[in-house]
């Protein structure tokens, strides 16, 4: 049955510059990330059958009330919530809509305002265990660093040339949250959130918003000049591992993205740029090796060489990434996929992968429980 | 396109008794009720392959925490939110992905713990200009009690007499939080929570879960001797309409309901039984005639002649309904659903609708910023 899934293009890209945001409310937030995604589409927004809108702790209803402040209510709206992964799950179910021939053009909106929060941490819940003990992200993040350093022979200052490449890539990216480059020994010198991890080697707080529309690809060339389609769409959860597990190989990632592989027909040595889920300066590292980009202890010296800066063999969060880009957790999925559509449209300027032709967004969040991660979209785009 | 979808079909169905269980996790509450929907269908969980969960304010990742207590990690995971339609959204997702081939078995589950909020209303966001003003549900629908009243000639009594059903129905289920008939007098002498609603015609505040599996249906009796078919699954979201609007009639039910009977290729004399979204008395009446159960006006007329009781014409709520059964918001779509698959079935003992063959589960949620309401969505069954 798979065999008669139609192929589907993303035909419009929207986002705002992520920041904070505090006396708007998530309509406002959102609404010029999705006209700007209509505007490039060329499509009306009685053209968008159905809207699915990704966010994680914005209120109930993120999507209609992004509909209502853009005229846009009386269609299907459905609100996704997977973490990290909330507005590529909402993608996924885009896709598979429009695939499926029930849709014909659907909106996707991902959406957060983080500084509803007033600051901190996520929320997790009294029974997340992990939680419970201190071990939110930064904790975990910083013992997954930890451990990676031991195993490998990683050092701080591999640690912290992470964040020196995302400041680099975002200080070109005029919707980063962050456009400041830095240098490694600012980087090791910001104070420390969870040893080794310094500030700068923790995404900001933030808000912000990204949109996207499909249509089937056979309608696409009617919209867009240059239209995206979409090899791979692939959600999948972390398994549960009670008693010992590495840290340092994120199970979901490495299934995830096997999986997406196989569904886009390529590999690991196809993919011409990346977006990945930089939350902390050693994901990135991580994430490298799950995505197979380089074999397991070679993420270091992945970087060193320069491969995954623009310019290189395999340039990863030319965006400036979430620890440049900022990462208002629903939003971050849809924008991504905005900046991997971007670069194989050859519209990134001064960060331009320069001949881009297939891209990968990677985003995986939520971990709670002893899980690995609770949700990972792995999704495959190609010009 | 839409031709080349697969028919899809129910074949376990699972639910809690909806109550109060604060003690628990939202993966307690559920799990009960997906082991039940797995033993109806003889599946295991392993043959389940993805996970669709709709809650509205029991957390983040809700599906993830169930598929954890129930060992069924590992699995693609979507968490739906659209306020009371959250877990039939969630449905409708579940679904396109069974009809377009993409899966050949997932689960459903709805779950919500509403005693984790301490009681009082649903938290609405300040940005929503009816909450503001203090126009919350009880408000809302107090409202258009009155001027239903005043339109028609229908009497406090007539409103009384919704509940009285509703607890005659929900005495007969074992699954429903309240078990107990009541009077008209005893309704009309319950404290007033909003003029002229009182407590026993609005519904309790309560947690619960229901669960439903679902595959092709070609492969379903392999599974089910007794598998119920999806005619329709129907999602849409408000109208926004600023200025005048007649409160009494739920436009959002009338147009969502006119496209699932076009889908299913039936109209409202077609239907054996339906469960509505009665969460407080008026709500029903309103239904009524949204869904053409009968003409506007009418529905006191239509309550007052056992129609709508079992045994009546077109049995509205034999589960008990909103009032009755209970509305723990994320579980009630799933919830309406399980009684129509059973009422299908046969398998409803003293509540059984004799000889029903087609159901309609009615849910409707998220009145926000002058909408009629934020989702609604209307599933047609058959056996």
């Amino acid at each position: 049955m798979k065999g008669t899934l139609r192929s589907v293009s993303i035909i419009g890209t929207g986002m705002i510059r992520f920041g904070k945001y505090p006396d708007k409310t998530v309509g406002q937030i959102a609404a010029p990330a999705v006209l700007e995604a209509l505007a490039e589409a060329g499509a009306s927004r009685e053209q968008i059958e159905a809207i699915y809108c990704g966010s994680m702790i914005s209120g109930t209803m993120s999507g209609q009330r992004v509909a209502r402040e853009l005229g846009m209510t009386g269609k299907p709206v459905i609100n996704c919530e997977n973490a990290c992964s909330s507005s590529a799950s909402a993608f996924r179910e885009a896709w598979i809509n429009v695939a499926s021939g029930f849709y014909d053009m659907v909106l996707v909106v991902g959406v957060e305002q983080l500084t509803r929060l007033g600051g901190g941490t996520l929320p997790m819940e009294i029974e997340d265990i992990e939680a419970a003990s201190g071990m939110v992200m930064p904790g975990l993040y910083a013992m997954r660093a930890r451990r990676y350093m031991h195993e490998y022979g990683a050092s701080e200052k591999d640690l912290a040339a992470v964040a020196v490449k995302a400041r680099r890539h975002g200080a070109l990216n005029p919707l980063a949250q962050i456009q400041e480059e830095v240098s490694l020994e600012q980087v090791l010198q910001s104070r420390t959130i969870a040893e080794p991890l310094t500030l700068m080697q923790c995404c900001p707080m933030g808000d912000g918003a990204a949109s996207l529309v499909l249509c089937a690809t056979e309608a696409a060339s009617k919209y867009c000049s240059r239209p995206v389609k979409v090899l791979a769409s692939e959600l999948t959860s972390g398994r549960y591992m009670p008693g010992f597990r590495d840290m340092t190989i994120p199970e979901v990632t490495v299934r995830g993205s096997k999986e997406a592989y196989e569904m886009a027909g390529l590999g690991p040595e196809d993919i011409d740029v990346a977006e990945t889920h930089d939350a902390f300066s050693i994901a990135e590292f991580l994430y490298y090796e799950a995505l197979g980009f380089c074999g397991r202890g070679e993420a270091a010296k992945l970087l060193r060489e320069g491969a995954t800066s623009v310019g290189g063999k395999i340039p990863v969060n030319p965006s400036g990434g979430l620890l440049s880009k900022g990462h208002p957790v629903g939003a971050t999925g849809a924008a991504q996929m905005v900046e991997i559509v971007r670069q194989l449209q050859g519209r990134c300027g001064p960060r331009q992968v320069e001949g881009a032709k297939v891209g990968l967004a990677h985003v995986t969040g939520g971990g709670i429980y002893g899980f690995d991660h609770g949700a990972c979209a792995i999704h495959i785009f190609a010009r």
